[in-house]
């Protein structure tokens, strides 16, 4: 049996008119600002409209720590999403928006998989609505106004050698990592040195996915440290004045993006923050305006749950005054498999042993989740290949550590596929059994957060930071920033900070290489191991074999 | 009395809905992209669907070398648009699109003014529906795989000191102008020496405006040289593999914009090539889409008839087969006064004597125009302050040169104002006495070329151009490039390279700085004087007072 691609799958659906999807929400025409046929914003002025309406039900969907497998979080949100609505629910789902540059050095992501997508996918990887482009735009101002304050006098005295701003591209160009800027004489200004991020790293998107509206968003811009003077005091993005301008760049990227999956249903894909150095979610407007127009809310986070789920919580929920009513934990039996040791080229195979040793994994993420309050149901997302004792051994695991374990085929047979996980998932919500409280609290340390969740969520014995480290974050605390979350950095492939280390480890350390304020997005980046903010291209580019074909179809891009 | 201002008038404008202003052009709705509500890309399936069409009639408005005073071009363009619709005439405008970083350094302009304009004004400024965006990407992409390619093991052999192809970013940022790029170490790649240029400046704007569609657009991509090697051999774009998807990042950026006049009427928006090293015109699908679906379709072109029409003339009509029925050459009375010798302060009160004296630049324009085989509208774009004196000396200067010239009052009432210039127009056009073509042919040399525009169109005894400069000119015939166009980058303020010239000057030399080749666009560019390719801001840069207010409404902006 052969199965159809993600894109000939996605290129065979039958879209309504961005407008009728609209409507099965309630938003008029006249508050969809359309972008072609089948995407739209939905107006501010709609959205202000609609903050009187009850809060639906707040459903996150997370993850074990990715495997090469692949575990199909985005795919079992849209499919839990279509589930909903089929079983009569008003259900909407928000995800993140895709990066335009990766797409052209491996090739581009559908917005899930399978019968469980959403459209338009190739706008999607592309240009989509502009809204990556409109927080390139707003960065690249800032970084021009830095360097424009320092050449016609630097009134702030800005110490040329302490700039942290640096500059963003929505592009794979590891030429820009690190360059010398302000080259070439006196018109051209002071020569330091500089480098470039690729764009979803900007503070810029953190905050754009953290904003309540446009009053919070420009207050938020202000509050960015851009760099310090030489008795080192910060110097803030209001002493430059960028921040009006910038919000005006950004006023139109503040709305939500209105797609579809492919059974029709309306989805918000808005924002896509890092996962590693910023908190990796869709935008809080985005979720808190789904909230208001529909009964339930499917959600996800980025990474495994260690990371994704613990940010989702401790982040976005915390300063966006959420509270989600369920976590739908996605795990495969593959991926069961490959943590239980199994390698790739192996998982065609029968091996229920396998599954049972990888599953300390998922049980670990089970526990996690349910120390935030909220219950937990686990997606055994199905794969042609699981047989059933497979299938069974994860549910009597699932079953024996507090939750209850659904297979999903929705990949295969879209929302009919869905249906149990969605009837579950409603149980669950309905039943009101939630009571989530982040796991820290403002008031403590921030060294006492990151230990926190070292211990608590990574199950690791001790934090290592040096004296340095300590300090700054002491000086921090000193300069009103103590309050602020921490935004953990780490590998996600594995609960400790070593890649390879699968399964459910205990007994390891956390090193801290580097502390960061993220003063306008607000939280602390907690760096623990390498992390790329720009990435290479391969030797050879997917982009070498992108074009379009002679009926104006694109080839290549996935 | 006062006025208001252009933006007071552009807020309070009564816009019909996207999809009633091309149903005047009878483009179906399914064939209208909407971004919004007010502006929308035509299908490229639409355009192919009219190329069966009989063409529509062409006419260009041009100007005096532009004097601090304002001519008003894009403002009688628009009034020129509403007057032929105002008399009967199916007729719309084709403009350029804004570039954005500019706003951030002085306030943004209009799309004419006063009660001819086009709307939405704010949008038009910003990121609109994102094509500068686009190209800024497809430009990126080539850059970070220029640098990939060499990163990778350099298989085109590419000198890393001949690397050509410049960055771009959409925002003035001299920082940025010179720069050493790939520091770090290994994982960097290769130092060198690079820069940024702002968006407007990229040969991508100049491909995208001159290709006649996407598979024209890809080869001319194609075409480009991006570096030399050490034999001096030129490294295509197509060496790199980029062109096809960087036609996949264009393909929307494409299709013509459409949005509407204060009156309602159609305008396509689409394009903003450099004026100095490009031809500065909109695009050329915007303008044959036109003429397809238009009877009568009014265009502009960049700085004054010596660069604007010249260019317009010899490279965008030659290249895509257009061939324009009538001039609007616009002038004013306030112009004539300053070319005349009179101080802006000065322009106040009446001076019959300076409007004579100044009006042999309009002269000089008439001929030059004529000699292109094209009649002649002179439009004196008329300021409430000219008295009927000056007006008249105008009036007869212009009928004694060969050509008829109308006040027009569009600025103050709209297309009751502009009505006469329209029908004068009509006349003109539907007289059919234009015998349009370029005033050199294709095979002539490439130096014969520059010589032709500087002695008949500049009037200059001669052109000085050192020996490097003339064999650079020589290899690129032999290359096979010397039936290309050249593209002239000097002051727009004057027919010499002084910019202190006015009036109608003879007996000057002008001297050829540098020549570069756009082999992707398809012209030679003549550079004659200083041309900045990336500004920078000023001490107090527009941007700082840029804001939304409480109605969310964009302050500082204009």
């Amino acid at each position: 049996m052969s199965y159809k691609s993600d894109i000939e799958i996605a290129r065979e659906a039958k879209k309504q008119p961005i407008q009728a999807v609209g409507d099965k929400l309630g938003i008029p025409t006249e508050h969809l600002l359309p972008y072609g046929h089948d995407k739209a914003k939905v107006s501010q002025d709609y959205i202000n409209s609609v903050q009187k309406n009850k809060d639906g039900k707040l459903i996150l969907v997370t993850a074990i720590n990715p495997t090469p497998a692949g575990e199909g979080k985005t795919t079992t949100t849209v499919g839990l999403g279509d589930g909903l609505n089929r079983i009569g629910k008003k259900a909407m789902i928000c995800i993140r928006e895709a990066s335009l540059g990766p797409n052209f050095g491996m090739k581009g992501g559908a917005a899930g998989g399978g019968y469980a997508q959403v459209v338009p996918m190739e706008d999607m990887n592309l240009h989509f609505t502009g809204d990556f482009h409109a927080i390139t735009s707003a960065h690249s101002l800032l970084s021009a106004m830095i360097d424009n304050h320092i050449y016609w006098g630097n009134e702030q005295e800005i110490d040329v050698r302490r700039v942290q701003w640096r500059r963003v591209v929505d592009m794979n160009d590891r030429a820009l990592r690190q360059i010398n800027v302000s080259l070439g004489g006196v018109a051209n200004g002071f020569p330091r040195e500089g480098g470039f991020d690729i764009t979803v790293a900007s503070e810029v998107m953190a905050i754009l996915c953290l904003a309540r509206d446009l009053k919070d968003l420009e207050k938020r811009l202000g509050d960015m440290i851009v760099a310090y003077r030489r008795d080192r005091t910060p110097v803030f993005c209001r002493d430059i004045k960028a921040e009006g301008a910038m919000t005006v760049l950004l006023k139109d990227a503040m709305q939500p993006n209105l797609v579809q999956t492919l059974e029709n249903n309306p989805a918000f894909v808005h924002g896509g923050p890092f996962a590693n150095i910023a908190h990796g979610c869709n935008s809080v407007i985005a979720t808190t305006t789904a909230l208001k127009i529909a009964d339930y809310v499917v959600t996800e986070a980025g990474f495994g749950a260690d990371l994704g789920a613990e940010k989702f919580m401790n982040i976005k929920c915390r300063k966006a005054g959420l509270a989600p009513s369920a976590v739908v934990l996605v795990a495969t039996v593959r991926a069961m498999k490959m943590n239980g040791g199994v390698a790739k080229a192996d998982l065609g195979a029968e091996n229920v042993d396998a599954v049972k040793n990888g599953c300390p994994n998922l049980g670990r993420h089970i526990e996690n989740v349910k120390s935030f309050g909220v219950p937990v149901v686990v997606a055994i997302n199905h794969f042609v290949t699981d047989t059933d004792a497979e299938v069974q051994a994860v549910k009597d695991y699932v079953s024996e550590h507090g939750a209850e374990a659904v297979v999903s085929k929705h990949w295969e047979f879209g929302s009919e596929g869905s249906e149990d996980l969605a009837k579950k998932v409603v149980e669950v919500v309905d039943a009101g059994n939630a009571n989530f409280a982040p796991i820290y609290p403002d008031d403590m340390s921030l060294f006492e957060k990151v230990e926190t969740i070292a211990k608590r969520i990574y199950r690791a014995d001790e934090v290592l930071a040096d004296k340095k480290i300590r300090d700054q974050l002491k000086l921090w605390e000193e300069q009103g920033y103590g309050n602020l979350p921490v935004c953990m950095a780490k590998t996600q492939y594995s609960f400790s900070t070593d890649p390879n280390l699968r399964g459910a480890p205990t007994g390891h350390s956390v090193p801290v290489r580097e502390v960061r304020l993220s003063a306008g997005a607000g939280f602390v980046v907690v760096v623990c191991g390498e992390i790329m903010t720009m990435p290479g291209l391969p030797s050879k580019p997917a982009a070498e074999n992108i074009h379009l074909n002679d009926s104006g179809q694109i080839e290549g891009l996935f």
